[in-house]
């Protein structure tokens, strides 16, 4: 079946006239600052934006509005890079970032709500840049495209397909029958979020602009600041807290709190994956501050808690605020968080990794394996929230996994053909595949990614929109079986 | 069915007094180098494990002779427990290595084939102890069991259960009907490998003491060797490429020698892991030849391709050897002997790590992945040299690769406890679980693991016994499931 490149170049052109709609609040924000060549830089972002939006929506003339699976993955695809490059307009013709590669890696890291950063010094920014910059997140972290899915019915076109490849995690439970439906339920919840977040960080003494700053990267699980020392800088355990708590919200399955829409708190405590999530943060949190106390890192049992809880929060959401520098860390602690950045938040949040609920099923297939050997004829499922999994979704998740460590390894080495050290090259893949943001040793969580050559930087935006789009959304348009579909099957 | 205690108590009775005549020889070189401290130690060491042996041989008089699955798993590991802890007698003894923990550190890296040594300064040693040392490799190498399987029959007992799960590799394919003859084939192929290798290393220049110690390592893929310096204490080709040859066969599957027998030559180069082995390791070499040469680390591209040969060789078989110290090249080659600790050398050889044949199924779980996303109905089955594989095999190497990495992440973790960076804390577990010798950072080529507390060389220990026990082995022991096998199975 041959690819529907019209309807895809129509949905494009959607695209591509929301993403200008998007930047015109950072352009208000730099008229409020008196930021003109930013002003400017905006402007001549959207003015093509909107101009090729609408002619390629003009233009294709669907036969059919019928999306399928392989209309979709090229859709979301295309979608994230789309966004990634139109972003680069206002960082590069601001001269905030002249240089593409890092200015697509600034992009990529915003819209896949990584927050990793090129910047040395991100505090002599214009503000309206840095409103974008975060906005990216914010937009990201929904997904453009289920905001796409809201609009998509009016054009006729089902949306389900989209769906099913962009939601994070192998699970994306219908929450009601229509598409639609789900994206505005979703989006309702995210809007509340940021709302409220934001109000509670004014309260705790922050301004409007920084506040919402800080409330894009959280609620996106982003984590990009306007401050070099991130959340350091404000020093107020209220903020911590304040954070932490939406950090956890935004990193948990938006499909449980539609369970709490219908008060039913039993199926929510007693989700297989939110009590793996909740015990993972607490049992590491702990293990960190005793650390920290232990090897004199902090003073007192309270203050490594503390950190210990932001941090595990923080690197296990994949959002990457820092609320100290874990670089000066013992090695103890480096070494969970690098556990975290791997395991990521559950599926159906806006957090990234390899998520909670597939981390439960290698668990369950270790323990299975075991089983296996003592009792070789025993025929054992595996069971997920008390329910058999089918036996193709279990396959699909450990293929899910090997393909994350292949990339991570993959990545890792082509990283480290720059001068770099080996902790340097491997938690810089491992935190962009994974859409965490900070890594260790030349990009711990004080510093930042200038250091890398253009074609790392750009190895690194590739794997931030992999890790983003379930690697596999990705990857495939790589493979010829995408291109060919009807060939036949070689194993 | 509860345990055949009688039976393992007889066993473990007989490897006591094969170990005891183990340490013969060491003891003859004991006298032909006047070490008369350590000749005494030997002789404290073999008079009571003879003594002992002969006790529980005698006094046990099994009711029944049928060994079952958990019985020749608690063998197996129990064998290996047994042959490390007696081992640290002529070590401690002789003051040559005082510290009980840094003993079975040492016994155990011999046993297991790994070669991590605790030894600051291998040259001051008393020449039978550093013979012991590598005959430790020797013995652990063939497996002491499959020797003892090869007595075992003139017991009465089967011992097929205890060789499926001593075979490292998830297939042990019956060259004969009798496991008894396999092991006695097993053992000719062995025993020719060691005298050709020492003859072809006095040919070039090596005295009889260094060819031995030298030979042992090599066909066991261990690693121990008689100078700090490893191989580039001889700064000779001829040397290199006979070892590099010898390491490549130990890492062969033995099984395809039979096919030789068989002049099956078609088979034999058909193998999928074979040709999987022999192309990752030209591949690597290769590239390492390349950047060594890029990077300026070596003069000219044949020097680059010398010392990258033999060190993929060296590292992917699980050896460990040194002939540079790879600790000074670019990150990017590091990364690449990092990557080859995973892997390993083929199945059913005496190579450590994951198995080349786990890995080319990882490879095809991820593409029948890919190819399961675009085709969601298609029945896709594994293939492995044109058959297909059964789905329990499948996800049992999916199960034991998973374990694999949770050993490695936990392992390191725990490590990290220490004071040392990340890359030690890493690089240790995983040349440890892998058995093959050397790591990064503090624990180099040219380093050794004495930095290390007691817990944490006994945990290393300890992974290096799971990592030779194909993990499941000894891991199970710790399970209530292998204790109480008749409860009902939980999910």
């Amino acid at each position: 079946m041959s690819l529907n490149y019209r309807v895809i170049l129509q949905i494009l052109g959607v695209v591509l006239v929301v993403l200008a709609m998007a930047m015109v609040p950072s352009m208000a924000v730099s008229a409020i600052y008196h930021e003109s060549r930013a002003m400017t830089s905006f402007l001549f972002a959207i003015l093509p934006m909107v101009i090729c939006g609408m002619l390629l929506f003009a233009r294709s003339k669907p036969k059919s509005t019928v999306v399928n699976l392989r209309d979709g993955m090229l859709i979301v695809s295309l979608s994230w890079i789309l966004a990634s490059l139109c972003s680069c307009i206002p960082f590069m013709l601001s001269g905030s970032i002249p240089n593409f590669s890092e200015a697509f890696f600034e992009s990529a890291s915003g819209f896949t709500t990584t927050g990793a950063s090129v910047l040395e010094n991100v505090e002599i920014l214009p503000r309206s840049i840095l409103f974008w910059r975060s906005f990216t997140h914010w937009l990201g972290g929904m997904g453009i495209l289920v905001f796409t899915i809201a609009l998509l019915p009016s054009l006729g076109i089902n949306g389900l397909r989209i769906a099913e490849s962009e939601a994070p995690g192998p699970t994306f439970d219908k929450l009601t029958a229509k598409t639609s439906d789900t994206a505005k339920i979703l989006y309702a919840i995210y809007i509340g979020m940021t709302i409220v977040e934001t109000f509670l960080l004014m309260l705790g003494g922050m301004n409007l602009f920084d506040a919402l700053i800080h409330t894009f990267g959280t609620v996106a699980t982003g984590g990009f600041s306007s401050y070099g020392d991130s959340i350091v800088h404000f020093n107020s355990l209220y903020i911590e807290l304040v954070i932490v708590f939406f950090m956890i919200l935004a990193g948990n399955n938006f499909n449980l709190y539609y369970l709490l829409r219908k008060k039913d708190w039993r199926s929510f405590l007693g989700d297989t994956e939110f009590r793996a999530y909740i015990g993972i943060i607490a049992g590491f949190s702990i293990l960190i501050g005793i650390f920290l106390t232990v090897y004199g890192q902090t003073n007192s049992i309270f203050e490594g808690l503390r950190q210990g809880l932001f941090q595990c929060v923080s690197i296990m959401t994949t959002t990457g605020f820092a609320s100290a520098d874990f670089e000066l860390w013992p090695t103890c602690c480096k070494m969970i968080l690098f556990l975290l950045m791997f395991i990521g938040g559950c599926s159906s949040s806006t957090s990234g990794a390899m998520k909670v609920v597939r981390i439960v099923v290698f668990y369950k297939l270790i323990r299975r394996g075991i089983n296996k050997r003592l009792h070789p004829l025993a025929v054992v499922p595996v069971k997920l929230s008390g329910k058999n999994m089918q036996p193709d979704t279990v396959s699909s998740i450990a293929s899910f996994i090997f393909l994350y460590f292949s990339l991570f390894l993959i990545g890792s080495l082509i990283v480290s053909l720059e001068s770099v050290d080996l902790v340097t090259a491997i938690s810089s893949t491992a935190t962009c595949l994974g859409n965490v943001g900070p890594g260790f040793s030349l990009v711990g969580p004080m510093s930042n990614f200038s250091l890398y050559s253009d074609p790392a930087t750009l190895l690194l935006s590739f794997l931030m929109l992999a890790g983003r789009l379930e690697l596999f959304t990705l990857l495939l348009l790589f493979t010829p079986a995408f291109w060919f579909p009807d060939r036949q099957l070689k194993h």
